[in-house]
């Protein structure tokens, strides 16, 4: 359908120390460890990021970080977060356009207290954005905020702007996955948010997805890919297999962080902590943790 | 992870004439269609099998002529529909096991009016059936009606239930159906309900999945479970991706009975009327479907 | 607006014996009691009445022992329950018209698995039956099941039925009952499902409510009705407020049943029995129960 | 129950000009006519006040707008809007406080993304909040965001924070709303979030309810309360009848802020413009709402 080649990406969590400041040596770990693995980057998403706790001058550091680990090896997206008004991602394209990043992905308008933009309103902001950017751009339709980007909208912004460079789908809906990737057939890279639809996705032309698992286990998400690639059945669907007991393990809710920090902390790797208010799991938790990992041969390594 | 043999089931309608009465000769048709092309059926279904529209003995004549149809090539299962009380899907029961059918899908209660049952209730309901049935059972964890019922009640029905052959899994949670597949661990048949997650249930360990789409082209559906057994990558995801774009056609709410039908007339198919109060889509509709249906290389044959 | 009278009925559980068996004394009991308090009935609904768990002729007996309890000092309705198919709820029909009860609820249609008419089919449904039917009809939107009937199907079928008295309205959302109101412009009877919009609803220019808690104090629901007849806003606020602190009580899942009947118990009121795969709540509910209506100063004469 | 004063707070609307500039002689007029109709106000909320959008400074030049504009006659107090962080609302917090408004209200957290705190971390926040606040406080509990703030927590910040006057309910669960109203026993002032359940909650014992159609008619907000206090039922439910009416009027989706400037602009208020990407509703739009507020009888005096 496509000669687009496949990919994934781990959406990463910001390490923040015992005082709650960023980590700047953990984040070395955590990018090295993705660029060892050959997986790319988006990083200070709003989740598992905790993006929305840092200020720029953090999230700038934190770029700069990210590429200097990986030297080039694997691309460093900035995720962004959702915004509050065009205004507030247009603070983060410009750091991302400063820092060199390779691509940043623009999320819909959280407008807050059940505000949401009418998709004339919608397309207006994302015109907005793209208009006034020159880094390579990636759309995202994600079902958080009560989103579904039309397909009829995704198509006329790859008409009009050769800097979008993919599209990031986040829907249960498969069938809305499968028009996204017809309609932009093969223009943009299309990624699936998290690890639910990757082989789905991937069977229907897409070009991989984007997970958080790769912040404890990068080398099993690139398998995904690697396997795939070659044509390997059983061991594409094996290690998609371990990236879902893997997501599979979190059951505690509101979000991923606190179960990715604790795995993390867990398997030694640095930078655990969170920012408050956000509170750790307990010990049982990572008791609990700490044996499913070992079960399912997650290290640290 | 187990020896168990792939499988997929078809979902099928139930075909009806002009005068909305049960058209053997649509059915002999459609069951025949299944057995040629090696899958399965589930017959007298609530949906798309407007099962509740039949009564008792169209259900019985129905049964009949699908076991006549397929002559022991595949299976034929009852689907049941969902009871407002376990006495009404006690009726269907010992109507299938009557009829020898291979096997009988026990739904979960439909209290109705928002009622329904804890756990506890929703237990002695399963119990209380299968006590009572000697046909081989496939339990059903569907989605609709608010049911996730919990692994570890299926734990316990496959340890006291040896008759339990198989657990039909509709659920939008890849983790929910992950749990369900490691705690069943290769005692049942793990089916997932709809082509969705086809692909992401086998490279979990499922034996495959249920479907409506097998109504119009069963092939495809028996092609994603054989290049998966032959293990060939790239034919078992292009069978998938035919069967999706199959499944995406129908954007009418309120089921898929309607589409269902609408595609069997365009494919010159047999039995596509519907009962009262429904109502056949459009011509607009009708005329779009034989467009989708020409561009995915589908037909009656 | 209008110079329809206020009035109210509760929506009656069905009374079991320790057997299961429908417990004739008990329901003299129940209506006898709501007659004496000046509410009306609905009868055998499918929520808290059991409905769907009683025979055909088991609704005949209750039908038969309501009237009689009541000997004509309040109406006797049928409630009805949401039918999977027109037929199922074409015999309610034809038993409350041989009963001579004073109206018959009709329910949208429950078409079960996820399947919903959509707006013409249900016209079709509800002119359907309405063509057969000579008893007073009260149309239902209940927003179960999903639905939200039209307005101008409302509007429509006024025009059409002169023997549609009524319209029950189920839906959290107080724009739409108000519109119903609207368009029902005086032509029927409008009640809101529930006592949650008792006051609201009565102030926008319906005629009353429905509840479930007259099972245990008729008096309080007469109340609302009476003192807002006559005017006395403290009166009418305080009853409505008991009122609401009953329904309050009631933190079970799945439905009211278990609580009502758990409440009937604890008030020496029989019939409190229920129909498997119903549970009673356990001791510990009931102690709460008990010390509840206690300080509301609920008790069963 | 209690001998609290009922109010009502309207939630209005931040005006802007034709160049989206904050239009201080609309907010003059605005906070003008609240104080003559003796309604007090919320203040630079996320909605209706596209909050969101203004800047630190432009709040606080509305905070002193406000107060100008009332000189006393009425409360104005800070809405805030739901943060990302804790730290976001300190910063509005600390603004109020400068200002000398009347009171604030704090938000739960709108973590972003699908993130959101636990009880615990929830307990965390607000403390925080309230530990380094000397304004008088209202809590908020809404439903947005999922929140459902326990009973207990309340009771507990009731009983810690002296300076709490004041929780603002939002939630459609009429059962919630009265364990809140018993759980705060008198000890602060209840109001309901919006219209809806004005009545319902006056009932229950709450003060009042907040709402945004003050921003067009604030005297009918005023009557709600006026007649409440006399005790005339009629003219209570009258006015609460009117205000329903026009809280019906906007069946434009994704917030009420186009609805509410349209119909600024249709009775010839200042100010009716919007920030983008917000778009105003087209003419017809404007024409409808127009027929709907003559015939109400709601005009800009």
């Amino acid at each position: 359908m496509t000669t687009r080649k496949p990919s994934t990406f781990v959406c990463t969590i910001t390490p923040f120390d015992a005082e709650a400041r960023l980590d700047d040596e953990a984040a070395m770990v955590l990018y090295g460890r993705l660029a060892s693995a050959g997986v790319g980057a988006y990083v200070g998403s709003s989740s598992p990021g905790e993006g929305y706790a840092l200020s720029l001058s953090e999230t700038e550091r934190l770029y700069g970080i990210a590429l200097a680990a990986v030297d080039g090896r694997v691309p460093i997206r900035a995720m962004g977060v959702e915004p509050h008004t065009p205004e507030q991602l247009a603070s983060l394209i410009r750091l991302a356009e400063s820092c060199h990043l390779d691509a940043m992905q623009l999320y819909c308008l959280d407008a807050g207290h059940g505000n949401k933009p009418n998709p004339a309103e919608l397309e207006r902001y994302f015109r907005g954005l793209l208009e006034t950017m020159r880094l390579p751009a990636v759309l995202s339709s994600h079902v958080f905020n009560g989103y579904v980007v039309e397909p009829e909208l995704v198509d006329r912004l790859l008409r009009d702007y050769e800097h979008v460079i993919g599209i990031n789908v986040t829907n249960p809906d498969i069938a809305y996955v499968s028009r996204i990737i017809d309609v932009v057939d093969g223009r943009a890279d299309v990624h699936v948010g998290g690890p639910m639809q990757a082989v789905s996705a991937l069977a229907l032309g897409a070009q991989g997805f984007l997970g958080t698992e790769g912040n404890l286990d990068p080398s099993a998400c690139a398998a995904v890919i690697e396997h795939y690639r070659a044509g390997n059945l059983a061991e594409t669907f094996a290690a998609y297999s371990k990236i879902i007991r893997l997501f599979s393990m979190n059951v505690w809710p509101g979000g991923s962080m606190r179960w990715l920090k604790a795995a993390m902390k867990v398997l030694g790797l640095p930078g655990w902590h969170l920012r408050p208010p956000w509170l750790a799991l307990d010990d049982d938790a990572h008791a609990r943790i700490a044996v499913q990992l070992e079960a399912l041969g997650v290290t640290g390594r």
